[in-house]
């Protein structure tokens, strides 16, 4: 197979971590992807990016990045608003598209955004990168092997603290018009696509937004500007299969960083899961005998785990980055494969329309279909 | 100060648990109670049971109980359907009443409770049991010294599966008319009540009730009979101070047992506490050193915390049982300051308040506001 | 049967939860036991203490205590210098005798009061009440099933700070001729016995004891006193079925309270176990499938599991205290069945000769034999 | 500065984490590194490798890549008993030196090592990777900063199980010519290390060695072959500065993966940390107000922590290979700033003497001094 050529569109904090991802496919699971253009708004910060990482050059359009004859994939580490503009203009031009979550603003762009990919017939994906932690894989497994058997309850709590920050500037993230929501887009939206990943489709929220940091720096200096996000969400919700979920986010959390708690009780199982500690997964069975029936602590780093012999021997933990590397391979077998990867847009279109769902009822005070 | 004689009424979970309170209490913290009457329904068994905890004497109607001359506290450890009518005999006969939660089946009956022994100016108190760990003594110490700051997010999930038990008879804790709830007023009550205790008043909520077993067996064994309460509920909740929660508990969550976690976010600090490891409060303060922030995880077992001196010395854990005995020890001290304990009726249809607003939201799909 | 009248000669920490044991004994197991005299040096104390716990009288003399008549079972709470001398009164006059450990100050001392009751043919136990936590019970069924398969290694660290309590005067526990050694006969003696427990019997050490506060405060005021023990003891040891072993014991080590923390390896499975979170069993199986394996958490409080079901439902935990009710359990178990009970003097011989050994390799500085 | 030119000797395990070192601290910490030759022993394999990572050419005699033109460091990650004669080959050509622990397979080989690079004054490292954990960088700190007071106790429990895996051959690892000792040299040596980083020197210590497993099948398939070196090692030592240490380590510890558990007690503060989870430092201090003193989790993922603002925002946690990428970081800053990298072959020197007086009182029976 003829190497992928990536144009990375963002230099910051997922702009780093993609490119990190590609590099790290290629040496570690070799994976036939190749840094080409590196797009960034300041010309010499994208620059040096693009040596530090070896992109073949840098540029800083997004829109010549979304159409070069020297990509084949353009992925999108933009903030929310450029998300949809993006993938319309590489999808028209025939490109390969990899979007950062969420997949838009609002659900009638993510569908948008759905229908230029499908209509263009490229190969999409979504970077809902905690689907790849190997512990999180194992827990699909073991939903697909029945070990759980129904599942009746989903629970999580996706809390941080860095809204705290003092001094924070009102960034595109506080603002509404360029990011859609607040910790809701941002944060929630991971447990969603891991609460579709693991128990299905969800089909009515009820929610409740809030906002405690109302005004913030305004990054040019001349005072406080207001925030039009939310800082917290939670939301209840009912699933097609008849399980409930319990959802909540904040940026607001103190003393909680990235603390992504997941738990899912079935009728022969439960498991349990912790973004801060993302190499353990707890699972409990009934199939133990009864006097020793307990959440086992299972270290997801043995060679029988999903991607871990790649890296490293038993017991020597991953890190967060490792995820966004496992994204690529999965890009890159489902390109061999010829089939589209997963998570996809489909996978981003739901989610998005989840939280659409969950922005609707905050305004009727009741619960709300999620749209299909 | 005189020895308050105490009637128990019930010899199950709850009527072991407050006899041997007393008992505790006594040799533990020189409390002046004395066991007076136990009640039980089956003659030989109560005659046991009050043999075994060292009560004076046995009888098996409530009636009597409720207003034996022997008796100055009556004690309720019957099911829900029974604390009113025991209430209204013992407060009209000028006892003082202790009761069981939920204080009842539902609002109406719990404020005519409240009146009744408000009316009859006798002391009362609602056994809300886990207020009187040690660690969530000094988890409200911490709040009342301003320690956690302005508090913000309330998030609760209390997790047991004895719901699933193969071959579990239909108890009065799976009828409505019995039990007015189902784990929404077994174990959220709970949590509620912490909620209140910690937090504040709430003012409105939106909540999902769910049944997965649907039918049990009879305890007749005539076959199977209809659970008509919930097996999990659920609720978004605001606080009258601003701050928002999310409760939830389940009878038939795989693998947990109390798993009663409580987690509370404040702009100066935050604390975690989990009934599993009650003896040790989390704590993350804004007040140490960025660097060495992290969640403090005290053993609240030293002389200096609340209680503890009358037990071990410091790293000796305590257990569940502990509790009761450290809400005889307010029962008394309360006594002996002629003061009202806490929490008593009061907190007891404030509670319950919540419960039926979650109920009627239920029904509604709507939030509805708490009756106050 | 009838009941066992019970002597109990201390009042401070240890007289206070045996004479809890008893009570609760009765109260939750119906054991036949009546607490008959109570003996401490200080009258007025004395009498408060059997007041509160319903002893039938209070003396003050330990040889009264040891040969009354109303008294069959003698149960040593005082200071390790005592235990010698009461055994053997009490021994000689038929008496049953329960002793706190160590058994002595000596291993010469304690192999005679083991020849003194042998030869009085008294029933004698020894109160190391670790042993009779659930989660320890069930480590132990784990090995005899042959669950760990060939156990080849053993860890036990038990860490407390009390040392380090400002003021703390130089009470008998600080002094060789009363207590014969420090933190080694007081605390690293109960590791050793659970050694014996789960692995079985120590062949030879080698070990190194320190003392960090070198002097202390005389209880009189009149000065500081020098310390004549160790603060912290460690050895290495071998087992006789090949197995070997670590053990360290400190009163310094700061943040430490309670934490005895044990860990077995086998060769198909292992164990781990902390005195700070004792209801928790932690268990690792080969049996189970290759991608699942982890140390499953058993919260060790099932109806299935030793002594829980007379307490509470599943999930609420039991305390420190409960390990003495299951002491004298075992106590009234063997009493009915006409044996000894388990751990006795024999077991408290074997556990001294392993501390004989380690202050004898401190001398030496060599491995030493553990003499039989 | 000029780019350091690095060869990598060996491409398994530790050769794929070195080379990744370099390309990532290039990356994310702009060093100037860069990889210039790969060598292994199969030719086919190296150069896959090579370019996998990026290296300019692969060879296969590591005479070679010691004394080539294009290279200015030599990294060795070959077997122990190369890395003797590589050092010397790559010291006499001028080239600088880091090397994979243990520096030698014996104290003599170490000691001629470290005399050839300071006669050759040639710049060295060695590999105690483990140093480098943001986690343990802090305790550094903590230690240093007075946060601990008087260090006593220091305890380290390095327990693995990859030794009883089914049917493992009889690689190097398992012969003491080859290796010199087996999980005292392996894994022991880490912690040895971590105890001079943060107690200082040891003087004197007594261990214990032991073999479960005796015998391996033969790489080439023609029988079985004799293990003679240990899977257990463990042992007391004595530090200058008056603490005690406990060590022990195993490969035949089931269950544990890479469970390097150590802790630190002083007057004034403890800290504790454990590879498996090794993000988090827990942290005691005496400074704290009494009722709220516990071990604190620091999640050492911020800004202010050592190396992580080059990674990901706060709570985003590292994993095992970047303590690799710091050594590199660490190994560059020196050659900027002209000094000798830490830890280095000094460093390699003195826990090699702690080995060597381990093995001997393995012998002796008795307490060795550690060579000076």
């Amino acid at each position: 197979m003829q190497d992928i050529k990536v144009a990375v569109i963002g230099t910051k904090f997922m702009g780093r971590a993609h490119a990190n991802a590609y590099r790290q496919a290629r040496a570690f699971f070799s994976c036939p992807v190749r840094l080409s253009v590196s797009c960034g708004t300041n010309e010499k910060d994208t620059k040096e990016f693009a040596e530090r990482f070896g992109f073949s050059r840098s540029i800083t359009q997004w829109e010549e990045a979304a159409t070069a004859t020297d990509v084949d994939l353009v992925d999108i580490c933009a903030p929310n608003d450029l998300h949809a503009p993006i993938t319309l203009a590489a999808a028209r031009a025939g490109k390969a598209v990899f979007c950062e979550k969420p997949l838009a603003r609002t659900l009638k762009e993510a569908q948008e955004m759905l229908r230029t990919v499908e209509e263009a017939g490229v190969p999409h994906m979504i970077c809902f990168n905690y689907r790849f932690f190997p512990a999180l894989q194992l827990a699909k497994k073991l939903v697909l092997d029945g070990a759980l058997g129904e599942i009746r309850q989903f629970h999580a709590l996706y809390l941080q603290d860095w809204g705290l920050t003092p001094g924070l500037p009102l960034t595109w993230r506080f603002q509404r018009e360029k990011s859609g929501s607040g910790a809701l887009g941002d944060t929630a939206v991971h447990i969603v696509d891991l609460a579709r990943f693991l128990v299905g489709e969800i089909t009515e929220v009820t929610g409740m937004l809030s906002t405690f940091v109302r005004e913030r720096r305004l990054p040019d200096g001349s005072g406080l500007g207001r925030v039009t996000v939310d800082d917290t969400a939670a939301f209840l919700a009912r699933f097609q299969s008849g399980a409930t979920g319990i959802f909540e986010t904040s940026r607001v959390a103190l003393g909680r960083k990235n603390f992504m708690h997941l738990e899912v009780n079935g009728s022969r199982g439960s498991i349990a899961w912790n973004a801060e500690e993302p190499n353990w997964l707890r699972f409990y069975s009934l199939d133990d005998p009864p006097h020793l029936r307990g959440f086992r602590q299972i270290l997801v780093t043995e060679e029988t785990h999903p991607y871990t012999k790649n890296w490293w021997p038993a017991g020597h933990i991953l890190g967060y980055e490792h995820t966004f590397v496992h994204a690529v391979v999965e890009l890159c077998r489902a390109f061999e494969e010829g089939r589209n990867p997963e998570p996809n847009f489909v996978d981003g279109v739901r989610a998005q329309a989840v939280l659409e769902a969950v922005l609707l009822s905050q305004g009727s005070q009741r619960w709300e279909r999620v749209p299909h």
